[in-house]
């Protein structure tokens, strides 16, 4: 367990300003486990069922972190505490880096199920449907491909880690956040009402109805019931689900809101260096330079900083 | 139970025009359903838990209907088959009439329950909660509006009842589909990711972490942290929950999918009558009449279609 | 000329909180008027042509009111001043209810013009197409609804007049200045390039390439390549062009932009009994009374001004 | 000039199946030229005013090409009229391509001119127009993130040139596509309705007005009413002017309307493959291979077609 600073914190947040690691087991941690998986099937193969997530609420009840675990300590030494901001906005940083790879996979699964599902319904030619099957897949794509420019674009930090740019990591995490719910809402759409009205597995294999709803189960005459049912069963346990409900919270605030990323962004971007391209055409300034994409790089901030911190002996 | 058919059919689908009235223990029905409800709380009062849902998947297995229990007959009367897709039509039409009457009731839940989790957040009067909130209230009032206005420009049926105007009342209760994920993803955004990461309700309760986890709910000072549990616990029976997913697809396709309403209204508005707005304009045609709104209301299609089967004996 | 304030009003505002009324000709009123319209056609008929928009940047330079046309002055009475927002409100308010009555017919003659030219390209039929048309149909219904809505849910002011719901008149109104760009980017849609590549006029009337040009206009064999050049000419007058950046501008401001539109909304909806619904379901509070929509009218608004305005002898 | 076949073609379009180079002054060609330039101004500094555009409508009457400008010849050899859609998509394919890179830099001016109306409106730090601001800049972010990874993509042809990946093209530029008109609203939106209502700038140099003109346009007291104004001339230039609505019709329809996109990625995506996730995942496949993203490239279908057309002795 890695634990860092959620937000910038002033001198009297320092007793927060601290960044350690711990394995989980420690004393005094406190784990308040919250485990999710997929709907699992008693009577058919269901891979998904296999899945599942844990959130966890962690408590730090009275705990002692040695020194050699720390890395960062506000309470030990004030000035720190002017770090902790930078801490947090690196782990989102990552975080919502990482956000640009995992995202279009699980745009993938939700245009994979659709695709499959408007087949079954035998709507999969018409114009709507390619249209909104299209958007699932340009969303993906266009996440993927901020993630990718992110890091060509990316600079070395002091560490030797790669930091990747700011500014088209939290447009393309934004992007897969602002899009979560539209992409339940084209699954939904595509897959009609039943995700929601399909009688409990067990109907489909009972003795006394079982033959019969599977036989209403039955659309493209090609397509055996019984794979219909696992499509429907499928989809409405990615969708009409507790894990339903996560996965859409997760895609929206998972690494950071949209708004935060909207405020990271705007951090990051000189606006007064984009303003002189107006000034320039409307007569304001004379001159524009050679026109670079403004951003302020988290190397330049935090030479800034250390500049300004200097003298300050920051570190012990 | 009302039994209607559910599209337009011709003549092979005869044995399926058919629209009766049964009890619904009658003899061969088969009621697969499925209830649903909100997470019940055991540790509060909570009496959104009172409430629930239950969609029915029926079969008819070999089922005896009286003729005094018939409505439409096609299998007796073929020509009959005709007025299938009518009564489709308007057993969508009223379902979707009365949604622009209840639908705006859920937005205001989710707006009720947006506009407390942002008090609790600390949030409520940021301009952007500020505009989430009254887009909310906004797609309430459009829709009921819609509604309103369908009935007032509703016309007698040969009936005696009333019919609300299609047009109005489509575009009334696509909206309400077409935003309601929306919706839900504004009570999630201002909720922010704790309605999927809450412990469960006992760990509140427990001796062991119940006091640790309740003080750590504290937010505003001015609220208890009981009442915060108790606001991000209902948001999350709302919001991340099986029913959540059920009010989600319910919201999309209850009474006809978005994708149907476009398909009614535009089988009801007469484009070459709006067409001529601007072939007059743009001097195709010389002269525009007064214009009013192209419409073809129930009425006039089916004195149309009356006089179409005229002398085809359509009643016994 | 009527003048009224455009703000809320503070005691150093007092000058300013005046409203009058002035033929626009009076000594010292300086208009700047910019007149703009249709470009008009030399070569066919045209009746777009015959209208325009003039917009006016009035200047009061050192302009005497007589007595009796004044009907607030915070600078003879600055108690007065209080009143001046309430006047640049209820302006607004019933600039914008006119608005739910004309912004759907401009709606409407885009439509109509959407509708022309997609018969003309051959893609009426086509869904896209059809969705298309009927959203900017519906937006014209949704906007015209909430204001005949909110004149049903009107109350009578102490002068006798009706005074709309401003609910439901800023959700219309806001939509309509919501939905312009959108609608014009439909109508670019179905219309394709050629509306922005289109010779000038002159070029299908002359000798040398009129013959030519006009050959290629030719589309659907039914339609006098004539009139596919006065359909995309008038579409090129309405969307491309000096008057359609003022539609648009018109349309998205007019009467208030939607910003405004949404905090007049806040400032009408009582978010606290809101509240009540998820307090009450949720645990919080243990009744709901009957539930009304908690709008606050402008009679209630104007009672409980004048009840805190009591005694201090406003009016003269 | 290039000339290049603009769609799939049959055996009945062999005599359009053509593609060659020509002078643009060569014998029977006609060039309908249609010039739009940004309003200039006489009294101020406006280097916008040196910037237009030239939209061509080309006749081609009877034009002679000598055989070595031709690089398809439909007419002269049948077979290859079945290359005239590949090199229409082509064609296509480097445009929709090269706008990932152009078009970012459009929105980067709209957005230039966004966040200096919105300093000198007051109101740059509020968070409604930091978020409609980080939209555009997201916009053109995404949009150049999708060329580069396209790029980064790209495959060898016969030729030696590198062709983009063609799903992250086409994905990138609709979204440019998409976006024109919201980015126009936002301009307007943070502009106020004075674009579309500014007097003509001779008013503002005018010995009877200009100076009380001038006076009037003063803002934010730390920026001279001629920047205030040099701003809203500018902008009015941009977004109330014919050149306007051109800006809006090419950034929508330029090198293929969204809709044509939309086809372009089904066209190259393969759904089969796609639906493999949830078949594996629903228990309908009992494997899943190694997942990549299922494109089609032209190359993988460029030899597809040249097997089909092996022996037909398609090249002369």
């Amino acid at each position: 367990m890695i634990v860092v600073p959620c937000r910038y914190m002033g001198p009297k947040d320092k007793d927060y300003a601290v960044a350690f690691a711990l394995p989980t087991d420690w004393d005094g941690v406190k784990l308040l486990t919250r485990p999710a998986s997929f709907r699992k099937s008693e009577h058919m193969e269901f891979p998904a069922g296999n899945f599942g997530d844990a959130e966890t609420f962690i408590i730090f009840d009275d705990v002692f972190v040695p020194n050699d675990r720390i890395f960062l300590n506000g309470n030990g030494d004030p000035r720190q505490t002017a770090y902790a901001g930078f801490l947090a906005l690196m782990f989102a940083h990552y975080h919502r880096h990482s956000y640009t790879g995992c995202k279009p996979a699980i745009t993938e699964v939700i245009a994979s199920a659709a695709a499959l599902v408007a087949e079954y319904n035998g709507i999969e030619k018409t114009s709507h449907v390619q249209d909104k099957l299209s958007h699932l897949i340009g969303t993906a794509e266009l996440v993927f491909a901020a993630g990718e420019s992110s890091a060509k674009h990316s600079e070395k930090a002091p560490s030797g880690t790669q930091v990747p740019d700011e500014i088209l990591t939290n447009a393309g995490r934004r992007l897969a956040g602002e899009m979560i719910y539209e992409e339940y809402k084209v699954l939904a759409d595509l897959s009609g009402g039943l995700i929601a009205t399909l009688p409990y597995e067990g109907s489909f294999f009972s003795e006394d109805v079982g033959e019969l709803a599977m036989k209403y189960m039955k659309r493209n005459p090609r397509v055996k019931p019984e794979n219909v049912l696992r499509c429907f069963r499928g989809i409405e346990a990615f969708a009409v689900s507790e894990i339903a409900g996560l996965l859409q919270v997760a895609g929206l605030h998972g690494g950071g809101s949209p708004s935060m990323e909207t405020i990271t962004m705007m951090m990051r971007y000189d606006l007064e260096k984009l303003k002189n391209i107006s000034k320039y055409l409307f007569g304001i300034k004379s001159k524009l330079k050679r026109y670079e994409r403004p951003t302020v790089t988290p190397r330049k901030q935090l030479e800034k900083f250390r500049k300004a911190m200097k003298g300050k002996k920051l570190e012990k």
